[in-house]
């Protein structure tokens, strides 16, 4: 079942049960999206902040921008349990013979991988929510202040709590090549998400 | 309707509308709920950092006091979006009158006071989670770690956020000791929150 089609309630008590998905992966990718979508509240204000006809246009690009981010987050708190599923699944697998041995070595750093692509793909979409972020905190009405910085607050936190996950599968992977460039885009990604 | 019984997509569909609420207020008190229940998850997992007694009857203890506060986190992001609907309705009231202006002004005074009270409570509960985190991050599973630092940047998130909301109503408000009070407890409650 996809977590937005869950009860809210029924999702917080997923996070909170002893399984191990959904986890933080899964949160990170919400709390970007419910960022997002406050960005999208302000930015859909009919009053900017000095209602000049360039910051509605500049607001209504960053709208645009933002609707798919909200949707890519949504689908990426699915597919974030799913590619940790296949890590576990792929740690069960038998190991009897040199073959198996060899199969299963295979498998998880297969699914590593996808464990690390998710996360790395939510930091992305978090990065560019901040892009448009600074959009709206620039044009956007004054009396919605307060919601920008929660949707600042979140998008950090979804983006730091992401690269805590890329971070945490990378540990485990051996293609040294990708483990080197996919840091160096985590830490460049993370730069601005440090910012304000 | 209650939050807690929307779907995950229905909630951030309603987050996104330009309609004033739910807002920043109500995405703070969920953040915080989601943070609350990952940190619920560790504390929960049969492994503990080094499988201790003493560290299990410390994740129990934790365990039960984050439990209430997941559900003070849920009801409080309806009563932030009443609170502030409340307020919106006061700045309606008629003001044709001097008494209708006194009566106005006295139940937006009311109604600020209330839409201080909730984000308040919600940076409140947050402190108390952030104390129990610090003990699921001594004590929990290594291999959850990024579990419980996605939990830290949530809480952070909400407690920052919910600040933001006390401090922007406070702004309207007119009774100076309440002010200085409720900023003093808003400045003190945040001191952990900005640090780890």
């Amino acid at each position: 079942m996809s977590f937005s089609n869950m009860r809210v309630h029924e999702f917080l008590s997923a996070l909170a049960s002893p399984t191990p998905t959904p986890g933080g992966g899964t949160a990170a990718a919400i709390a970007g999206a419910m960022g997002t979508a406050l960005l999208l509240m302000v930015a859909g204000l009919e009053k900017t902040k000095s209602n000049t006809d360039d910051e509605k246009a500049a607001l209504m690009a960053a709208a645009g921008g933002l609707k798919p981010l909200r949707a890519r987050l949504m689908s990426l708190a699915d597919d974030d349990a799913s590619a940790f599923d296949a890590v576990m699944a792929a740690y069960r697998l038998p190991k009897a013979s040199d073959e198996e041995k060899a199969a299963r070595t295979r498998a998880i750093q297969a699914a590593l991988r996808g464990a690390t692509e998710i996360p790395l793909e939510t930091l992305r979409a978090c990065a560019h929510a901040l892009e448009h972020a600074r959009v709206v905190a620039d044009c956007g009405n004054r009396s919605a202040e307060s919601d920008v910085g929660v949707a600042f607050g979140l998008l950090r936190a979804a983006a730091n709590g992401a690269a805590a996950n890329v971070r945490s599968n990378l540990g485990g992977l051996k293609d040294e090549a990708f483990k080197a460039a996919t840091e160096a885009e985590t830490a460049r990604l993370l730069e601005p998400a440090a910012l304000r």
